[in-house]
């Protein structure tokens, strides 16, 4: 019996999770915690279990998303062309970074705050994930050698938090992004 | 005697505006009232006449930069090098927003809220004294003729917001915005 209690338990958390990571998506780091228990078929106590806090709820949406990037990362390595394979990861750092709204704000990690050892951890891992990708596009001559992961993150995060309110955040942010790779006038 | 009182008035006005921003340069938007009012010879009464609230006396700080930075625009537009020009008053947009750190967020204009107005006058402003500027260097080849001066100031806002809490954020923000006009990875 205690052993049904907490497979119900993990996948009650697992799809919580699932559905908090599409309905932050959908309306940012306020998405409607009722709203998120209605659609899992949980109540809203069960949430408050797992999850007692939005922060907690918030901080668990953004690790799994975070773990995915590092994922994401790993399976990129491994493509040829190491140009589009960093863009490519950085494009998918934009988007989660575009459409987790609210959470664009953890992942300007330089902030002191009371939070700042949360957001270190995250921006920490995703370095890790991201440096062997961007070695490679730097051995390749397609990345200036002095550029550093943390300074290719800062961008992304710039990106994102200049054009949070747009009516469109995620294409302008993109569009932004786009405009850093290529460079505002690479000539000199 | 009421001219007199006229003209004491606008030189404290000048005093106390002057004072402000190199206040609000080094200690940003939080800069204390008390010390501006020291450091410019009259009381804080005299600061509160002029200036009725902290936001009066930053927009004020705010609309005084802006000027100055219409101003130079209008100056660099002589200049023969046009992409220079352009970079050059870019990188002085970077420097305003990332001293008058509680100011950028000001200049995040997009934004929705009461500020909006207030914000897309500024906006406004920079962006027409940017456009001699693009419009010579884009004329040039030295910039793509579909960036928008809109644009170029959304990435110095972007990498401002993403370094306010670095050690050196204008520092910082001047090393990304570098990374930006040059490019990640200029190569197609």
């Amino acid at each position: 019996m205690p052993d049904t209690r907490r497979a119900d338990a993990r996948r009650n958390y697992a799809r919580i999770l699932a559905v908090a990571e599409e309905e932050v998506g959908a309306h940012g780091s306020g998405a409607s915690l009722e709203q998120i228990a209605r659609i899992a078929g949980v109540g809203s106590a069960t949430v408050r279990r797992h999850f007692p806090t939005r922060r907690a709820l918030l901080e668990a949406v953004s690790r799994q998303r975070i773990e995915a990037l590092c994922a994401r990362a790993r399976e990129l390595t491994g493509e040829s062309d190491s140009r589009s394979a960093l863009l490519s990861w950085l494009g998918d750092v934009v988007v989660y970074s575009a459409s987790a709204r609210g959470l664009a704000a953890a992942l300007a990690y330089e902030g002191a705050g009371p939070d700042s050892v949360y957001e270190n951890s995250c921006a920490t891992k995703l370095e890790e994930a991201g440096e062997p990708l961007l070695r490679r596009a730097v051995r390749d001559g397609a990345v200036a050698a002095d550029v550093t992961v943390a300074e290719l993150i800062t961008l992304v995060v710039g990106v994102v938090l200049a054009t949070e309110g747009r009516p469109d955040p995620r294409g302008a942010a993109e569009r932004m992004f786009r405009l850093a790779v290529v460079g505002i006038s690479p000539a000199v």
